[in-house]
């Protein structure tokens, strides 16, 4: 523990941190330096029923950009407020309680942790980990969060997938690809892949079992990669990228497939009117297609418990394997969430807050 | 009745027809005589398990348009054979039978008549009309044919319509949408139609029920039109045209809407590749809307029992209204196809087959 920490748990004057704000929104393009700013600030208070935490762990995950936009455009998630801290899903250490049910050392998850390295945060937020299942702790911002969730939804609530059927995940080597691949395979279907990179492609298919995979930046006639992977056509589509993909896919499906739309990150960085248009709608009435969005935040309260008791389960069977991204510290979070925008990441980004915190690392690219 | 019949009632030796044949199929624009040739024919033979037919009422329907293309497209009806007759919902007299489950007389349906004036054809696709019922022939192509259960299957089984629900209902005065427009009415919501004159406008006011309409002729920035007949947002969408209008609906869409792919009639005419493409797909991951789309074929065997039963006691009680655009004679066939593309007519599309048979026409526009 360091010397933060160690003040913090004795007696409780105030406490530096540092905290990224978003000082001005970003219309179109990257967000940059420009509209991220990484703040001191010091905590000096906390409120009843509220708890001090370190952050430890925090998820990089597309939709953050969409609430960097100042209005309300396709996800429709409210934008961040000008000023304050950006909020994501992270893990970290109680390190002082006024709630009662939390008590110093509890490790916590929060849907909406502030991207800081230590915040105060009403305890109603907050969510224990549960130490006797023994996961690493970026399992809890990985399969186990909202990434992992997200693939259970599309696939397991939204897909319904049959065995034999033809699966096609765009992204498959994201946060919610990698997952949502492995998902169906273990429902018994034929699943490929779409990533940016050939290492990636090795990946999808070594390490998490897809039966095949390709790179979009090197196939870039989508048709003809979609007609070579899929002579039979395609079942369930997961789409985590929308525009040209989804077209090509339009051009490929089966009568009554379903298209799970979860994300569309090729469109994230317009505005809707300058985005890529799909001319091949009229395919979803000719092969009774239903294609249905979700927001995953809309499906915590009733199918989480659910969700959680199944993907424990296959990650203590081996069933379930993750990859990470790690950037470490606080101030990488500008450079992170870019990086998402990029083909560069293989797996799930996450920043690990604390560099010299090194408890959970060795787990972290380890098979669950 | 005319000479003809009187022949074929009497001792069958062979008999004059017209049946209209695609001689070329039409890659886009509209098709025309180049396309379509009305064709002498004679009539010389009734296989067993066959009757002879003299064609009353014939259904001109958009989705006929994706069947001359030549390839499988959108609505991947398969295409109409080359010189051979072109088919369609129709009603007839059984004028001659080798099938004892039919007699001179029989009023019968059939989804794929040819579109001729005489026809002989295999038994086992009529349905014979219930004379009991008293209702209008014309209603068999209408309202108790394609239209009506498109729209039944649209509007009750994949809207799900709530009472005081948002519905927006495009090519509103067309054959599903008359339709449509009503049942959602019947269901307690709020009904909101596009159509292309004012003639229709008043039309759907005054005759349908509608709460209110507009023309998108008029009224042609059509996210301003939304914002003022929707300002409490979208929750269904019987999307009959596809393009900008679908594109516009996207951005007034409330969270879980339906949006029922029906037809899109605005992208018939063209290639895939050169329609419009809807440009703001993300709002269905944001609004996690269900966009469904539907072949009514493929509800006919669970369904159609039950819509006819819940449509003929709503026509009984004067609950459905209808209104068509009557063509006269087998020759107005390519005229009547290609005017569905304009926005000239009002109500649903049927020809008359001979001119000379008034029987059912004084109830033509009757409220059923």
């Amino acid at each position: 523990m360091d010397e933060k920490i160690e003040m913090a748990t004795e007696e409780w004057t105030s406490m530096d941190s540092r905290e990224w704000i978003l000082s001005a929104y970003a219309e179109d393009g990257l967000p940059s330096s420009n509209h991220l700013k990484l703040k001191n600030i010091k905590l000096d208070s906390i409120p009843d029923l509220h708890v001090a935490i370190q952050v430890l762990w925090l998820s990089v995950e597309p939709y953050l950009r969409s609430r960097m936009t100042g209005h309300q455009d396709g996800l429709y998630l409210p934008p961040f407020d000008l000023n304050q801290v950006v909020t994501t899903c992270g893990v970290g250490r109680v390190i002082r309680s006024k709630d009662g049910n939390y008590k110093e050392g509890d490790m916590v998850v929060n849907y909406l942790s502030p991207v800081a390295e230590y915040c105060v945060v009403p305890s109603h937020l907050l969510r224990k980990v549960d130490s006797d299942a023994g996961l690493p702790l970026p399992a809890y911002v990985s399969a186990l969060g909202i990434p992992g969730f997200a693939a259970w939804v599309g696939i397991e609530l939204l897909g319904k997938p049959k065995p034999r059927e033809n699966v096609f995940i765009s992204a498959a080597a994201g946060g919610v690809g990698m997952f949502a691949g492995q998902l169906a395979k273990l429902k018994g279907c034929r699943v490929i892949g779409s990533t940016g990179t050939d290492e990636k492609v090795k990946l999808l298919k070594e390490e998490f079992g897809y039966d095949d995979a390709f790179n979009y930046n090197k196939e870039i006639d989508l048709d003809a990669a979609l007609t070579k992977y899929f002579p039979s056509g395609i079942d369930i589509y997961l789409d985590n990228v929308g525009g040209k993909m989804l077209e090509a896919v339009l051009n490929h499906i089966n009568t009554r497939a379903r298209i799970v739309a979860c994300g569309m990150i090729s469109q994230y960085n317009q505005p809707w009117s300058e985005r890529e248009g799909v001319r091949n709608l009229l395919n979803i009435v000719g092969k009774e297609v239903r294609m249905e969005g979700f927001m995953q935040s809309s499906y915590l309260k009733d199918h989480f418990g659910e969700f959680a008791k199944e993907m424990v389960s296959y990650m203590k069977q081996g069933k379930i394997t993750s990859k990470h991204k790690i950037y470490y510290g606080i101030e990488s979070f500008l450079e992170s969430l870019t990086s998402i925008f990029s083909s560069s990441n293989v797996g799930k980004v996450i920043i690990q807050v604390n560099k010299d915190d090194h408890d959970h690392e060795d787990n972290m690219e380890a098979h669950a």
